[in-house]
């Protein structure tokens, strides 16, 4: 099976998940317990936040609050911050930011919705156009998960606060996290990460908090996280999500320079007559989405599934609607939404997996074209 | 180590947590994702849901909602049912409870505690008090997480929609869930549970609904869960879950009948002239809190931890203040509160270890009255 879908989860570091059953079988203490086993846990917790923000640069400037995930960290983001006037963000965000944008008219907050470019990404103007005086929060996602549109955050956050300093700016990283290099200025107070997306086990993230910043917890209880999100912490998810991040964060740049030449090799090697390209050149080399124009990207998938690729068809968390709502935000027709594949990466990609993908690809498309006609 | 903690959080369950490894190494797809490895994780998952709800006699009649943990649960109840007039819980009630009812005060809800009785039970006068035409929820905490006094929600459910059917009754049973026989009659619509106090992992927890109640979600996102629960699942730690759950269920009456001769072994074996029994012998047979009148307990619980016993001073989850909230409510004086000590035992305790620590506990409780006096 060659996994092509490390956009939707990864599979765990192997190696990661052992370290962490064992911290865990030792050290499996209530971090809030005031005996040793609990400040030898909570010692633990913190070295690997400290160990996390590192690989942002961001510590002494940071805290790291840890959440059950990254949609959990971009709803306390969105609803903490998100409590009056309104709420900036684009058409192009993930589900876990546009449909708590969307829960905010609810409560009496103006959610307001950027357009996105053909590739995904969102121009600063789009983003400035819409704030003004009574914009709490603008949220704008940092690598696109359906295209890997990667976002300037960083310019588009200094922007926004030039117009309303007043204004939180929050960005989804959970793509970007452990794969493009980046350290937070100032400017960025809010930044959501995913562990699962990184080698780690689903049901851990984190919300990246610039210090100063006066946040509401989302989940109330007994105070753990400083406060900021209550409930017991998920030690063993932390750990593996430490243990993975310190594996992806040492080899960052040389799996970004290879998993380029890997895109654009397996781009190169797909039947141009059936594939156009959707994915930006200069977004994520973890992900490259084309489109089977006029083919039924489902079918196609699951197709690939039966001879052993195994691609996605855009966010495998919102697959209720025929159309991508991102990708049909970028302005497509039918015909180029319909036939969506999304192959996405990850540092155990070999050249092998990539050849062999683009001969799957093409022989599994033409046959879908012959069963059809 | 003698660990009498369990109550805070157990040590995982070693061939729950191996047995997870494998299936989520294999089945590490996203369980959204629309090719088979996505639809066998998410198979593996319903199944495992069936077999959670089936462990409360729940199948057919009740939906559970994977969520990150009790805490969340709990949240997810309050804030969902508890939109307007009043909510009524308990002055018993564990912190993600009592925490998120007085958040209600800054978004127009009005809580209302019943006091709790000497052991921390509730009685139902006390709560159908504070019912009235604009009660929207009543949260009963099932099993006491500081007291173990266990409360007959089964009856007070149905007092309470006796007085006001369109009251929403939730229970948080994470102290009773695998411990104490238990189904909840049509009367309970919510009732919370969590995975770390019965050998699963940190970071597992679910919401047991009743079908055909309206509820909206906590954290918006990619809709999983049916819409009401967003983020990836937390597969792994939900495997973990329901293999000990699995396990637990399997003995729990075996379980709480030795437990109880345990719990009783060890009351008598304590010295009577400096302990003082807090637990009622009706409360749940994996806890047994005392006090050492006068002493400091937290001294107490140090001491003892570096002569190999582990026990807690209350709720692990709220040590901010000197004396706990809970057993204040109980009515206790200074003196009673200062020495408060909570043993919590799990299937794995043993007689040899009761002993053993009536021994430490009565020796160690001597010695700080030597060096104090």
């Amino acid at each position: 099976m060659i996994y092509f879908d490390n956009a939707a989860t990864t599979r765990p570091d192997g190696e990661a998940l052992q370290k962490a059953a064992q911290f865990t079988t030792e050290l499996y203490f209530n971090p809030s317990a005031k005996y040793g086993g609990g400040f030898a846990v909570s010692k633990q917790m913190n070295a690997m936040r400290e160990a996390l923000l590192a690989h942002l640069n961001a510590v002494g400037k940071y805290d790291l609050i840890f959440t059950s995930c990254g949609t959990e960290a971009d709803n306390q983001a969105i609803f903490s911050c998100g409590k009056r006037g309104n709420v900036v963000t684009t058409a192009g965000e993930h589900a876990a930011v546009y449909s708590a944008c969307n829960e905010l008219k609810n409560r009496g907050v103006e959610p307001r919705f950027a357009p996105v470019e053909r590739d995904g990404s969102v121009k600063i103007e789009s983003i400035l156009s819409l704030v003004d005086e009574k914009t709490s929060l603008v949220s704008v996602v940092h690598v696109n998960n359906e295209t890997g549109a990667v976002n300037d955050i960083a310019a588009i956050a200094k922007a926004v606060k030039a117009k309303n300093p007043r204004t939180v700016f929050h960005s989804d990283g959970v793509q970007a996290f452990g794969k493009i290099p980046f350290a937070p200025p100032p400017e960025v107070d809010l930044y959501s990460v995913s562990a699962h997306k990184i080698g780690g086990l689903k049901g851990t993230g984190g919300l990246f908090k610039r210090k100063g910043l006066a946040l509401s917890p989302h989940i109330y209880g007994g105070g753990q996280e400083n406060g900021q999100r209550s409930g017991t912490e998920n030690t063993f998810g932390i750990a593996v999500f430490a243990y993975a991040a310190e594996k992806k964060f040492k080899t960052l740049k040389e799996d970004e320079i290879r998993l380029k030449t890997y895109r654009e090799m397996l781009f190169s090697a797909l039947d141009g007559e059936i594939f156009v390209r959707l994915s930006p050149e200069n977004g994520s080399p973890y992900l490259l989405t084309v489109s089977a124009v006029g083919m039924r990207g489902e079918v196609l998938e699951r197709m690939l599934w039966d001879r052993g690729l195994c691609v996605g068809t855009g966010s495998a968390c919102s697959s209720k609607h025929r159309f991508s709502r991102v990708m049909t935000a970028c302005g497509y027709g039918e015909r180029v939404l319909d036939g969506v594949l999304r192959m996405s990466f990850s540092p155990a990609t070999t050249e092998e997996e990539i050849k062999e993908a683009a001969a799957l690809l093409n022989s599994t498309a033409k046959e879908f074209q012959r069963n059809t006609n």
